[in-house]
């Protein structure tokens, strides 16, 4: 028995829409060696740091080699970095997983963006396949993000506050319904747009303290909301003006984390913000975190599912696209993923596989 | 017995020379409380914060009250905040300190800038009699903040880097010292002037292990030479692209310090900093560490009187004038100090009484 398998590569950097190809190539399911495993995707997400990569511009990236994957002709890469799978052969080695069981890789670089993969057993994680399949395919990358930042950096204590820039992306409502749960309250920053009363209204809804445009965070009536409140933790994935708000807003001895950087654009911190109100300023980046402290990667994981079994974290609206793999050819797989890059500016897109 | 004191006070914050005034009030050296000790003043410096402090926008700041100093009419504050005393008389119940002893302020916002203080036994800090006057007078705040910096934020060994930028100032000048003496190498980042040549030889001389333009930093050869070198520590007291060139030539993990800023710019920290690089960003003021942490006013100022006793720290160039106190008049008194706070910008100012 074989499966025709499809992945998104590339072999070399560049506009991630022009320079990604789809390739193809045979698992035979009857052949595996004892430790290996097949896994079928069930979905994959696109996010941010994928598109980077395929760019090389992230310092993290996998090899460009013709061992990547089976049949390969030129050296090339596997795109993508998060997602879910189900096993559906294993070697002769592998009794910790069985057929069916729900898989995410164990770390970064795996490849993610295709129909089926062989990997070993020691690549994947299993974890529980009773949650919805959309938060299972994206709990690898965001929400141990926003755990670890919240838990992992500063000790925050019931009645505590928190502030983040990017309210409204992953991370941050993620955050919101983690510290909600912690009784943790959040400063929401975000920009002043049409949609402004309706964005307070949803981000409230699941669980936001306060939510305030980064024009507001300088004048008085906000200076006096902050007054006797205790914001130890502030959280930064936009850069530029919208990373000193954050900054205006920790308490003395605050934290700043840096943990992406949407503008791109450097961090005016003022003098005054280090020496006289004493904030520190550190980075977090989920990556190297976990290739430093691979334990982390299994703890995380299962705090994050609990928050999903326990109803903390709600799902989220995603774009998604289902490819039935029985009807699949390599171009309508390439144009999915094309697509879905081009529009992931408008919101999470999801590619899922039938 | 009496003696008659002079004072730079002023009643409102503004433009330092037009806002200060002199104050004249007698002692009775005869008629002290137990606790009491009466300074005679030996030498003033000049420090920036002392003139940031007259302008009202230093966040620690004397009272200005009636009670300030006899003989006051209206509210005042008394300015300065470092200088070298001896005790000329003492109260009954004064044991620890002998007349002719030389103390110098056990806290901040002292009022050092006189002729004679009355002060409780609490308020000072004995030192030997034996090192050089000008360094015992300038001992309370460069010395302590480039000791700590050095000491007390990372724990450097011998053959870690550290950088810094205003290597010059008299803070550089004493790190690149105390560094040398711990076998810690340093790098110095001056600005491209027409005596860089000279101020390469002259911070060489001290124990500068690599002196650099902030142009130069970005230079290959500049990065060839960082190859395998742990700079662990950046100290900052400029300010905007001369803090980037500092945290540029941190290795990874690497701390970056606030402790001043001679331009008044904000940090233009990029992200790629924080996520990728990993470093951390800190502030460093003296006060507020003195303020939370008293022990550390007696360990670190035995530790720099040790380092002036064996030799690590030079004496440096500093602008004396000299003051006979027996033919002080309130004018004069007044226009040494407005004197001092002009040429300020040009070299440190120091007044030595008689």
């Amino acid at each position: 028995m074989s499966v025709t398998a499809h992945a998104i590569v590339y072999e070399n950097y560049g506009n991630p829409t022009q320079v990604i190809k789809s390739h193809s190539y045979k698992i035979d399911l009857n052949n595996l060696k004892p430790e290996e495993v097949v896994l079928q995707t069930l979905a994959s997400p696109i996010n941010p740091s994928d598109i980077v990569q395929i760019a090389g511009i992230y310092p993290s990236r996998p090899p460009i080699s013709v061992d990547s994957l089976p049949e390969a002709k030129t050296p090339i890469a596997v795109t993508g970095n998060e997602g879910l799978f189900k096993i559906i052969a294993k070697g002769s080695d592998v009794s910790e997983f069985q057929i069916g069981d729900w898989v995410i890789p164990s770390s970064v670089n795996f490849g993610t963006w295709c129909t089926h993969r062989i990997h070993l057993k020691n690549e994947i994680l299993k974890i529980p396949n009773d949650i919805p399949m959309n938060q299972a395919a994206t709990l690898a990358v965001n929400p141990p993000s926003a755990y670890l930042m919240l838990n992992d950096i500063v000790k925050l204590q019931p009645g505590d506050w928190f502030v983040q820039n990017g309210a409204n992306s992953q991370v941050g409502r993620l955050a919101i319904q983690m510290a909600k749960n912690m009784g943790v309250h959040s400063i929401n920053i975000v920009r002043k747009k049409e949609n402004f009363d309706d964005l307070v209204k949803d981000l409230t809804s699941i669980g936001a303290t306060k939510v305030i445009s980064q024009e507001d965070v300088g004048t008085e009536f906000f200076t006096e909301f902050l007054k006797g409140k205790n914001v130890k933790l502030g959280l930064d994935c936009v850069g530029g003006a919208a990373s000193l708000a954050v900054a205006k807003v920790l308490s003395e001895y605050g934290k700043l984390v840096v943990y992406g950087s949407m503008t791109g654009q450097p961090l005016p911190l003022t003098v005054d913000l280090f020496l006289f109100k004493n904030i520190t300023v550190q980075g977090f980046w989920l990556s190297k975190r976990l290739k430093n402290e691979a334990e982390l990667k299994v703890s995380s994981t299962n705090a994050v599912v609990k928050l999903i079994k326990d109803g903390t974290l709600k799902e989220s609206n995603v774009n998604e696209t289902i490819l039935k793999i029985s009807e699949l050819t390599d171009a309508k797989f390439l144009d999915t993923f094309v697509t879905a890059i081009t529009n992931s500016n408008s919101g999470k897109q999801l590619i899922k596989f039938e």
